[in-house]
């Protein structure tokens, strides 16, 4: 490719998973495409990094037994998945009391608090359990689900702190806001997308029950080997034009003409393309309404796993932390040992523009408190603040806030003319995950295939 | 102008009232300037409109004896006002009970119900009175306050469902958002700019007091007039650059540097430039979860105003129809009556996207069923739908959904190196209001003058 004008069928906007995918699906059926990527390398929010001369996933991570799009693709491109490491104690230390548990065991809280704990999961799961991952504004009573912010709704289902604590927790690790910045039907889209509320937290059998050998990241890097010079860094697309016959593509890489673009970003990023004719207000206004989380991906590597000798799985939820949480995410085969952990939600908001030197103090201090001295005596430390990244500006994927899914929910997937949506935002399972991008990929290239038709 | 590289001491994006403003004040100080203006017209979120062969505001309209910025504006270019008409008597249909009241009267509902309003309006006087308008989130309790929507609070401070409905239309009227789509916080930094609740809501005395003779678009024009050369329309701004140095402005229109920027565009519309280096994430952050309200403003033209002679003033405010609230908003000297109603907050997202016709078809029904069958036979009509226009995108401003000015409030006035921040969101004084928008100008021309001394 070159920075002339060239036309294809189909034109994609965003390297990422979804992109990705809606390219390769379309290639195989013999429709030609170009994958014009912002940024300077494919995987969108995913991507590696070196830690202690290993690898590790910078962005998404983790894979569960029912991401069947993500495990697919894995077995297909020979890249395979490792057990979460979850061996020893978690440390859980919320509403003032710190205790530990096995993975099998319930949260180690006290009775009557684990009882309200199980009673708002109940409720959460019934309401879940009515909530169409692709409509989640159908549901009975939207408008008073989606009125309110998570946090409303969680002070009106309990009045445990600790109950409280762990759901604050979960939702900001799930969503990298604020149980006060995301609307209830956000969350519970989101739940039902990922087969409920604890399987959707949950690491064995859950959402983050594995993660891929060599890293997920991978998947993306063979995905576009495989299209080779069909995908295009550097590659920002500034305007899309349509008329009734085609479609008319400005990156700073060139511009093509095409009969359909396929607009992969994240709705608040591909608010910053300039579409003529203009997209409709509803549209529009869902972009302007639906903001990326904010999360910052810490690796901290160890001579050894030194957590595992005290008996420790590197699990650490806790409330008092500005860090958090934490997992083990050592590598197999190798001496050294790392934990990988996070600034989500406020933590991330305000954090994300301070020096990466604070916020290792920050990271070493918090670890220390629970794993004592040697944690504060790293032998490597990586970052990624995805909400200083110019082309993803936060992560993992948006997280509406109220009124927002009722209002302007129905344009996150509908064409506009001759653009059509992916991205894991639209995806009709697993929404926000890496396997929803893939899903939204097929969905997108099989409604490409459909328009194309003679 | 032409579209060749200049230089220029700033560099002023939009052309509304606080771009005009800034302009305008930096020139009587020596300073050099081009208003770089995306749109085919200056104005922003005002502009005129014809109906019935008279000049009215397709966007702002109103002005209080409080706004003394853009008072003496009018007064200095020479634009008078007229007071908003308001004899005869309102109709205030609330919770299934029509009544009819004057301006002098109180609102008239049940006493119960109105011993309710006023209990509901001193609670959020009294937490106006301790917020800041210029930083709402240092205000006690900012957390919780924030972190719940509008809807949320008013179901915890009334039951009464006709207080409870009259705050409704009201937050629906002054930020074209739903109360389950806007923060308890939004509201009151925005009460606190104009003097408290009953003041921003108020016509006689209040935030909607008068008009302006032919319209406050005038005075943008006016101002643009002055400026001559100096204000370039249709140059949309599509990347701003800067290094220690200097600032590179690039539109569609030519290419500036400048010592300076000042971005005037509400932050939703200013993200959509392309900044160099990336802007903080926090500033990125913000403009992600500050979407513009939803209005749609109507003018309805009929021979006369017969409303007049049923002993009516025309305004009616009703949770029963689609449209409303109506004003009356007739000719001084001439025969033809005018009404001016708005579609706001759901109503504006649900029918941005129709046609002209199916919305001209249920406002006319709407007024029937208040005014008689004289409504259904209008002899003009002209609309603005302000979600659908490019470069405002709605309005009349912002409103932050919970969980956002504490998070991310701070990054709406600190500037960007050489790039400042303007605008009526930005206000210290009626945020969200042109008397805003000037001040804003005033602030940032300062600031200017101020960065630019040897």
């Amino acid at each position: 490719m070159n920075s002339q004008s060239s036309h294809v069928d189909v034109v994609v906007v965003g390297a990422g998973f979804a992109g990705l995918t809606v390219a390769r699906t379309l290639t195989k059926a013999g429709v030609s495409v170009v994958v014009l990527e912002a940024d300077d390398r494919v995987g969108g929010r995913t991507m590696p990094g070196r830690v202690a001369e290993q690898v590790v996933d910078l962005g998404g991570q983790w894979v569960g037994p029912d991401q069947l799009h993500l495990l697919a693709l894995a077995e297909e491109l020979g890249v395979r998945t490792i057990p979460q490491y979850l061996e020893g104690e978690h440390i859980l230390d919320i509403a003032g009391r710190q205790a530990r548990h096995t993975e099998d065991q319930d949260l180690p809280l006290q009775p009557a608090d684990l009882a309200e704990f199980d009673k708002v999961t109940a409720e959460l799961d019934a309401l879940t359990a009515k909530t169409d991952v692709a409509a989640p504004w159908n549901i009975e009573g939207a408008g008073a689900l989606d009125g309110q912010t998570f946090e409303t709704w969680l002070r009106g289902a309990t009045e445990s702190a600790a109950a409280r604590s762990v759901y604050r927790q979960f939702v900001k690790t799930l969503f990298c806001v604020e149980p006060g910045q995301v609307s209830v039907l956000t969350f519970l889209q989101y739940a039902a997308g990922s087969h409920g509320v604890i399987h959707m937290m949950s690491s064995r059998g859950g959402s983050q029950d594995s993660i891929f050998e060599g890293g997920v990241w991978q998947l993306a890097g063979k995905m576009a080997q495989e299209l080779g010079d069909a995908v295009v860094i550097n590659a920002p697309v500034r305007s899309i034009a349509q008329t009734s016959d085609e479609v008319t593509v400005t990156s700073d890489a060139g511009v093509w003409t095409a009969n359909l673009a396929v607009v992969t970003a994240a709705p608040p990023m591909a608010a910053r393309i300039s579409y003529t004719p203009a997209l409709s207000a509803l549209r529009d206004g869902l972009t302007q309404r639906m903001p990326m989380g904010s999360v910052i991906k810490l690796h901290v590597a160890y001579a050894t796993p030194f957590w595992r000798a005290q008996g420790l799985s590197g699990q650490i939820i806790s409330d008092r932390t500005v860090t958090g949480p934490w997992f083990d995410r050592s590598f197999p085969g190798v001496e050294t040992g790392c934990l990988v952990g996070f600034f989500v939600a406020g933590p991330a908001q305000a954090w994300a523009d301070r020096s990466p030197e604070d916020r290792r103090a920050r990271a070493l201090e918090d670890l220390t408190t629970y794993l004592g001295p040697e944690a504060n005596a790293p032998i490597d430390y990586v970052e990624r603040v995805w909400p200083a990244a110019p082309w993803q500006r936060g992560g993992y994927t948006t997280a509406a806030g109220p009124g927002v899914l009722t209002a302007f929910g129905p344009a996150l997937r509908g064409p506009a003319g001759r653009v059509h949506w992916a991205g894991t935002e639209t995806a009709d399972v697993t929404p926000g995950y890496i396997n929803g991008a893939i899903q939204s990929g097929k969905r997108a290239a099989a409604d490409c295939i459909e328009h194309l038709k003679p």
